[in-house]
């Protein structure tokens, strides 16, 4: 097959025309069949995170179509399963319920706002490739901000198990209004809820053994262990009609509109856009960090690469998407992705199959939905967050790093206590805050020869020769404006009162940069030696570094040497005391 | 003469106790020369100052009392001059001017204000040694924001040289408004300005060599150069006074109170201390900024130190004396300072000898200033500060450092448009995320060893042999959070594709720190290298960051090993392509 020569800029933009080109029957059925799959996963989860979000279940539905079907022609990950997802539902309900009731028609279209703000955040970023942006939120940021997300997650939907009333989006609020109403509680519902969460559990753990026990094929029972979801929606839904339980107190999700995907046009008004504007941003950066990660961890394991910048647009359209389809803000699932890649999806065909398998979903399938409890829907949501929960980020970063351990704690607490908003920022800060202060006192060694040797190591790790009058400073740190007044310091404390002293050497091998403030501070050190009788000399500047220095006038202006390794330093100064 | 054991707390908060120990008669002859010279300097400047705030005359000369006694108590530096500045008393101008109406009761008790919130900060931020704080303000930042600030008070006061009214604290609003104005111009008062101008110039350049040509001694000469404001006010306000110039439209500073500077109580409105603390939180930095740049290089030219945590507390408590004595925010002066250490000022013993003459001053002088020309002191502002406008940061940091240049430019036309407190804020934030910027994307070399050597370079400088079983990237940066992502894709980019490769090196000479993220991405690397069949080893990593991995179970986990040198690494490791 002769491949089409296709321009570089529409190949990078349109990543289909790359992988369809090579498309085959082979990669078809393949596709086919991790796409069903993941439409039996996605149809009770779609229904689950609308409700966490505080929308009616089908727009959880409508946020499954579409957007896969933008996200298959623009993403270049082979295998993420885009769609609603549990931490950025909870941060719609988060957002949005501060500014309009939940179950009216303002809550749903501030939903719709966020998705198209978030899409247009998401492409301009891919557009313009400032993907790099993401990175300022760091591991133990991430890893604390999902951590309190779940616990946040689990406990709105205790509501729905106990079925009673409750409200807020902080810990504190959420648990005193539960426990008011608990009380309340329906013990039908409950019980609903509870054995729903008890099969789930098995069909994790249990299910597949049965299965092979029972002497189904492995591949097959593997396949059906993840049907665990369907089963309790199923069967729930039959005994809840069957015996009309929602005569006797049992919530059920009710009737649901049949048909395609309505056209929406996102409301344009600029206060609720200023509202929204940096919640917009936050999701755009949780959804693109979720999604990004596990597309790179499954595009690995098959030697195929996924382009960050690019996904950002693939996740932009999406989401745009979702916002003109009646949808809310959606990213890449990471357990979705997970059962997609196993199943065994090759392209982002897959996806698109998936929608069509929703889309059937919605124009036909509601009405079965009718009697579908709440609870049903609160325990798969509580069983799928729950077994992402991990502690042992507090563990690792209490042995390893003090400031990266108050970042996670700080950053639970936040979140804990006044949402996910404040807490994804406060966490962000936090880590730049923490980072700024630690690079803002590097650490320095005075070095001296190791006898017999070109090397050179801090006195007070080793046994090093040294001379009276030349003092050689390494400087663990680039130099920026954070640090070069403590560099000044530090070296006007060390010399003062040092009669013999006469050179004073700046070991730069781990100088990465200095910027136009650290050259004044060095400029300043430069005189003040003057003054004292010091000359001052730099060894091992790196190449980078070097350049920039040669650039200025500072080499002529300086009192010393630069010396291409410290052994010449050593070797060409006097070491000998004067006085 | 026996050293009282004085306990290290109460020397470290009372430097005096150091000082005054060792105080004889002969510094007791020098600091009063100095007293006396900076007393003179001080009188027309602190009325011009209080000028530039918006604030009556008086209040300049109480600022000028009991700030520079406290500071001669807390103060670590011998030879810092306190008192009000011109860049504090714009910055006390342009945030009071948006609450109140200059010449109001509330306007000056918002001053009042500002100078005690401003004296709690720096006082707790020197307690707590919280001094690094200050390191965020970069040199470009700090140059740019002073270039704008002056160029800021040169425009404000051309409404006192013109004799005119004007309003505004931007560039736009200042230069609109006077254009408006000009056309009511007094005459008389510009002659009177533009004259002053004219000898304050001459008196700068000119009046020491023609008073060495008169025979007068250089010593003398040189004090006697610096009464050039003295002499201006002093002929002006006679001139004024004899031929009644106030009534033909010339403004003068009229009817000040006499006396001991009033006993004031800071009002705890808690709106207004809200409205305020932003404001005074820059004033604490930017006064402090200034005052210690000026402290340190005096302190070194004598072999002496000062400590800048302490330095926060004297001149929190300066501020905290100023607000409770009818003063406004105060920090030590640059031009002042140099004044007093060239007049052989050699403790802070001279500071509070000047304010006993400035007492006197507002004691007994105040009914001498009535017919003195506001003309002279905005002359007097004028060739003070043009006299400090630098633009030579905006050459060298183009040359230097583009981003360090995008900074200086960005304060300055965010100060000129925006007003003192938006620009310094803007500058600031810029600095840290340029910085963060650059340390996102960090310099990678791939290296090779020279050959018959144990160096190792840049295979894409030197000539060095490399070996095509082994990749060795040599990173140049701390490996955190920022940049650890660009890490892991910029690895797995190269190793590709690339068939023949079997070990990874990653040589971290230059590598300060590793936090969290970057081991997570570490690990993350090893994971997907590992399933490539490519090992990964480290070479030449720093005792501290070693000593942190060793607390961690990553080694345990690595798939390659650590070599002590990339030397080390090299030759154990098989560079044999296999494939």
């Amino acid at each position: 097959m002769k491949r089409l020569s296709i321009p570089a800029p529409l190949r990078r933009y349109l990543p289909i025309l790359e992988w369809g080109h090579d498309y085959s029957r082979d990669t078809l059925s393949n596709d086919l069949v991790a796409a069903v799959i993941v439409m039996i996963m996605l149809i009770p989860q779609s229904l689950a995170y609308a409700l966490l979000a505080g929308l009616p279940p089908e727009m959880g539905l409508y946020a499954s179509i579409l957007p896969l079907m933008a996200y298959a022609l623009f993403g270049t990950s082979r295998t993420l399963a885009v769609g609603p997802v549990a931490v950025v539902s909870l941060m719609t309900a988060a957002v949005v319920g501060n500014m309009a009731l939940q179950g009216t028609a303002e809550y749903a279209a501030a939903a719709i706002v966020l998705a198209f703000m978030s899409g247009l955040i998401l492409l301009v970023t891919g557009l313009f490739r400032l993907g790099f942006l993401a990175n300022f939120l760091s591991h133990p940021v991430i890893s604390g901000f999902m951590t309190a997300a779940i616990l946040l997650i689990g406990t709105s939907q205790l509501k729905h198990l106990f079925g009673i009333q409750a409200h807020g989006h902080e810990l504190i609020t959420l648990v005193t209004s539960l426990a008011g109403n608990i009380g309340k509680t329906s013990l039908l519902t409950l019980a609903i809820g509870l054995s729903t969460i008890g099969f789930l559990y098995w069909a994790r753990k249990g299910m597949k053994p049965a299965l092979l026990a029972a002497g189904i094929a492995p591949k097959l029972a593997g396949i059906l262990a993840k049907t665990g979801p369907v089963i309790v929606v199923a069967t729930t839904t039959f005994v809840t009609w069957a015996f009309s339980l929602a005569d006797y107190g049992v919530a059920v999700v009710g009737k649901l509109p049949s048909g395609l995907p309505p056209f929406t046009v996102p409301s344009f008004d600029a206060e609720l856009w200023g509202n929204l504007f940096v919640a917009a941003l936050l999701i755009s950066i949780i959804g693109f960090v979720e999604s990004v990660s596990i597309a790179q961890t499954l595009a690995a394991r098959k030697h195929q690469r996924i382009i960050p910048d690019q996904e950002l647009v693939g996740l932009g359209a999406a989401n745009i998407a979702a916002a003109i389809s009646g949808g809310y803000p959606v990213t890449g699932g990471i357990s979705r992705s997970v059962v997609n890649y196993d199943s065994g999806a090759q392209t982002p065909a897959a996806g698109a199959m998936t929608a069509v398998g929703i889309l059937f979903a919605a124009m036909f399938l509601t009405p079965l939905l009718y009697a579908l409890p709440k609870a049903t829907l609160a325990a798969i949501i509580l069983v799928a967050v729950l077994s992402l929960l991990d502690f042992s980020m507090l563990r690792k970063t209490w042995i390893y790093s003090k400031p990266d351990f108050v970042a996670v704690v700080v950053t639970i607490g936040v979140t804990l206590g006044f949402g996910v908003k404040t807490g994804v920022t406060a966490g962000v800060l936090l880590s730049i805050l923490l980072h700024l202060y630690k690079t803002s006192r590097p650490h320095m060694a005075e070095v001296g020869r190791v006898p017999g040797t070109e090397h050179f190591r801090n006195v007070l790790r080793h046994s090093v020769e040294t001379t009276p009058a030349i003092l050689t400073i390494r400087i663990d740190e680039s130099l920026y404006f954070a640090n070069a007044r403590f560099l000044e310091d530090h070296i006007l404390d060390r010399v003062v009162g040092d009669e013999c002293l006469r050179h004073v050497v700046l070991m730069c091998s781990a100088v990465n940069e200095i910027d136009t403030s650290a050259l004044e501070s060095i400029e300043a050190i430069m005189h003040r030696l003057k003054s004292l009788g010091i000359k001052l000399h730099l060894s091992e500047v790196k190449g980078p570094v070097m350049d920039r220095l040669m650039r200025t006038d500072f080499l002529d202006r300086l009192t010393g040497q630069v010396f291409l390794s410290q052994f010449h330093a050593v070797e060409q100064l006097n070491g000998h005391c004067a006085s």
